[in-house]
């Protein structure tokens, strides 16, 4: 593994960093006691609105919507969620739901986050690259207490993964080839995208980051760099 | 003062934060040696490529350019410079200029920036609102030790200080409207601007920055929010 060569690591961050699934059901569970007559399943509710997360994205990946913020993506999809668990937004205070909207900047990283994170940290340049908006990952950072070097991502870039440019663009900024930078995702097909753009690739399995019945991702599917159960195995394997 | 209010602090850099007479003086003073029939008065060589730094953004500020990064900047600056000193940059190794050239990414902090940014960072986000190019301040961050929380600046505004759109894109990053974003810097001119786009400001001095004959910055010429002597004292001031 051709270790001494790699300059930055850069991170998926919703699933592979931090369990936004349990993140925002507590966030949500909290909102839903307030609203007794919604249907009371915080779990369900976090699961329908992340199912909104790559359809909303798609629209400006295919360049029918210029770019937007994943904040702003997140909110509308709240709103449409709202009424499947029986409540009307517009009957929301809007502080209300900008606080629930505001889950994503607000979840829990991994036991093993923070200290890979931080041994890591010492050895190059850690940054999120994350479909999250700048803000959005920001807050989520000092929420979480994650070391980052830099703030990285989609807003940055104007370009959501799986796009190339997300990649390309995030290399551009650190003023590196993409063989010195390492994508480290939970998801195959983010490491794919950024493989087919020359980066580096460390694969991180999170097997309940779905809940207890995921079904993808469970393993590699292709020859990654790295393959590790934890950032504390990887720094271990990158000598940090 | 609206302390309370202050959700982020942005920092210039040169000068503010690190010490960039004495660190270009430095890596200057071994490139020199290393050429002897060169002029051996390093200190002139870092005030004769500074003075080259404002003329350059100019060109960009006033679109005469497009958009480029300061170490484009500084390395044609440093091609002008060099024959000054009796050297041809043609006869240098390629691999000498850009260490040279890099010199900027290798500035000691003032002997309060570490302590004071640490005590900061605990209160709210700090970040650099510099025209130095993305990579310049994360490398310089790295050497330095600064701890910022994320890196901003020219680069991803796309305009160079003191242009407003330096201040108001980097607060609609931050997703803060500009009087929660405090610009703290040594120049009364970069607190000015600040001003105008609705910054809160903090003036620190730094008597030393251009040498022992300074003449300019040497005191508030505003009534800036704050000013205080070190950053250290101002994070006392904001209760940090």
């Amino acid at each position: 593994m051709p270790t001494e060569r790699i300059a930055a690591l850069v991170f998926d961050v919703f699933g592979t960093v931090v369990d936004w699934r349990e993140g925002v059901a507590r966030n949500a569970a909290a909102f839903l006691q307030r609203h007794p007559g919604a249907r009371q399943d915080a779990y369900a509710f976090a699961d329908a609105w992340r199912a909104r997360y790559s359809p909303a994205m798609e629209e400006v990946r295919s360049g029918r919507r210029p770019f937007t913020r994943l904040d702003q993506l997140h909110r509308e999809n709240l709103e449409a969620v709202l009424p499947e668990f029986g409540i009307t937004p517009a009957a929301v205070p809007e502080e209300e739901l900008q606080w629930l909207n505001r889950a994503w900047h607000r979840l829990e990283p991994w036991p093993d986050s923070v200290e890979g994170l931080s041994r890591l940290k010492r050895r190059c340049v850690i940054a999120p690259l994350s479909n999250g908006n700048f803000s959005l990952l920001l807050n989520l950072a000092k929420y979480a207490g994650l070391p980052w070097d830099a703030i990285m991502g989609a807003e940055l870039a104007q370009a959501y993964k799986p796009m190339p440019q997300a990649y390309l663009r995030t290399a551009a900024l650190l003023d590196l080839p993409p063989q010195r930078v390492c994508l480290v995702a939970a998801h195959n097909g983010d490491l794919a995208a950024a493989r087919r753009c020359g980066f580096k690739t460390a694969f991180i399995p999170r097997p309940r980051e779905f809940g207890p019945n995921q079904q993808t991702d469970l393993m590699a599917e292709q020859d990654w760099d790295w393959v590790a159960k934890s950032l504390v195995e990887l720094a271990g394997m990158l000598g940090a």
